[in-house]
């Protein structure tokens, strides 16, 4: 049976999680769940889409249930989006904010998808405050025990989804302007930048100088954490392929002083 | 085979919830464990009655294991109880000091309760401080596998379970006194008061004033989060059919400076 | 199908986790994965090795995939560990940094080792920085799914594993000096200390003195929680068999003000 793979920005001190897993095996007893995270922080619809986005390529053919949903209850529609090879696709189900947007181009691009409007997939007595388990996680237990998509409401264009735009970083010659995306369980400091971008800005392999709320850093580049002096700050690729920042033996993100959207440039170093 | 449902106030820092899985793979390996929470707040019984309550109209027929446990190694007993339909009922195992009384009249009511006594289904060198995994998890294990209840220890009468007495609001004309239940990742504040009780009190749909601690909010009617205006108190009906305080764009428990327990009364609106 | 153990210190905030869950789905699907706790402290390999040695006796054979790897993408290895009865072993993953050294020991003592080099059982395009995902994550599911460990890479002798040194207690006459080991949900002060070492040190059954950063505490001996008294400390056998101090209705931890790795010593109640 197809899996269900689950994120959230639910968290996990609720039972938002753990009934929206009921729901599931009450409707698909053999579903399998894999829980990506329910730690998005709440409401960030754009930290969920660049999860989904960097997980993507790692994830089985599957049905991803994903919400991060401020509009619950209002005008904003539920989804379903098919992705990727044709007998074997991705199903994405979530909220039609751009949550599913940017997974959806990297698994191949949505061909097809339907507004989940067919009560008949829905729990019964849908509340206004809570379509994970009444309308997301219904449609996405129905999908994996067999329910063709097309059966859980009208077809839609893919070319309608609501977009979601990602923020680019501005790359010049010597000088990368960016910000940071996302900070993690180790206070590394994930950027939008990737390495061709600040390859393209010159910086190649030398010390840059970290620019962030008027102060600057020397970062080394660096292949691994072990490889960045203790204490000091180091710039290297992440296991997603973007740049990011850190320290050994401390938290890059308070050294830095920086959190989610924080502006930062990459500048080369003087003389190098 | 019918999932274990697995609710306590753990936390997931520590290895004690899975450990508690692991000795449910051991005794019955192809079981399935929904894990409900383990949020619930440390030694907060009736937190993880309420959770139990609020959730039980969504589980499949399963085996609810609960541990809220501050007694342990104590007097209290250790129980399995029965509710719901002949032939397809939920079976609650926990301690017997409240926790799983409110959800099993839920459920239909406590039809057949056992004492946990026969060694046989406990693990060998029960500790005194941890029978979540020593006693409860092995209980549920071996139900999941199959294992008539009976066999679990001795029949006792389920109006001798411990009782628990969940907080009622006090309601008059214009006026309910209630207070916080929970707090939720949002800061969306959950009060021990229906819809029908706010009806009662002749509050209709019209805004209300809240009062707490002093001092005094204004809260409109909502159905939906999104139509509370930003940065304003809104009072809705939550997913679970209680009445909650919410707040667009920030948490209406620091707005509020509430806490679980805060006294909160709804009064009508001057002149409405 | 064996299941798989986990066990790091990514937290769930993260989607490290999840994606590890992911890839190993796409390997085994139908591979069952118990989660032990994401939660050890960020690159504690003591405190990781500690919970896996507590946890070890009651994992049903398994391949226990643990990741708590500080030197991820330099020079340590890759190992895959045999431990316990031949026929039915388990088979410890991680870096070979100390994690899995005790927990082998207590499963009967490391058999065989080997050194997971083969690029066949890891991803493509390995990262420099998340072995989790790319690298020990794809071990364990190959060897859920069949995979003899020899196929993953040279054999090497388990008694060139790097070791790890678990701190001893001090015992003498009246006084055992140890240090704290881990601090739990509840505030309960998990100590370096078993039973046998306080009686070692004639300390009986009678109440003691704990001495920690210069003040003076008494603690009563306790069998359960709910025998401490109110807002006082004691000094019980926890559920892994080890000394640990708890105070009821209140953190131990917070009350003696004590973190990871704080002395601590037990000396004889004065006069008994």
């Amino acid at each position: 049976m197809t899996p269900i793979v689950f994120l959230t920005d639910y968290g996990l001190d609720d039972p938002f999680v753990g009934v929206c897993h009921a729901v599931i095996a009450a409707i698909a007893p053999e579903a399998r769940v894999i829980d990506l995270t329910h730690g998005i922080p709440a409401q960030d619809i754009r930290h969920g889409a660049l999860v989904l986005l960097d997980c993507a390529a790692y994830l089985p053919p599957s049905i991803v249930l994903a919400v991060v949903d401020p509009g619950v209850g209002g005008p904003r529609r539920a989804v379903a989006v098919e992705a990727g090879p044709h007998g074997n696709p991705w199903l994405l189900v979530g909220p039609d904010n751009g949550l599913l947007v940017p997974a959806a181009e990297r698994l191949g691009g949505a061909r097809r998808a339907w507004s989940l409007e067919n009560p008949a997939y829905r729990l019964e007595g849908v509340s206004a405050t809570f379509h994970g388990r009444d309308v997301f996680a219904p449609a996405a237990a129905h999908l994996a025990a067999g329910v063709d998509p097309g059966m859980l409401g009208p077809a839609i264009e893919p070319v309608d989804l609501a977009p979601l735009t990602l923020p680019a970083p501005r790359v010049a010659a010597g000088r990368v302007e960016g910000q940071v995306l996302s900070i993690d369980r180790f206070g590394n400091v994930q950027l939008n930048v990737v390495p061709a971008e600040a390859a393209a800005a010159g910086l190649g392999d030398a010390p840059v100088v970290v620019e962030v709320g008027g102060r600057q850093y020397r970062a080394a580049r660096a292949r691994t954490f072990s490889e960045v002096p203790s204490g000091q700050i180091g710039l290297l690729e992440d296991s997603f392929g973007r740049m990011a920042l850190a320290c050994r033996g401390d938290s890059a993100a308070r050294r830095l002083d920086v959190a989610a959207g924080s502006p930062v440039a990459l500048v080369g170093w003087p003389g190098s």
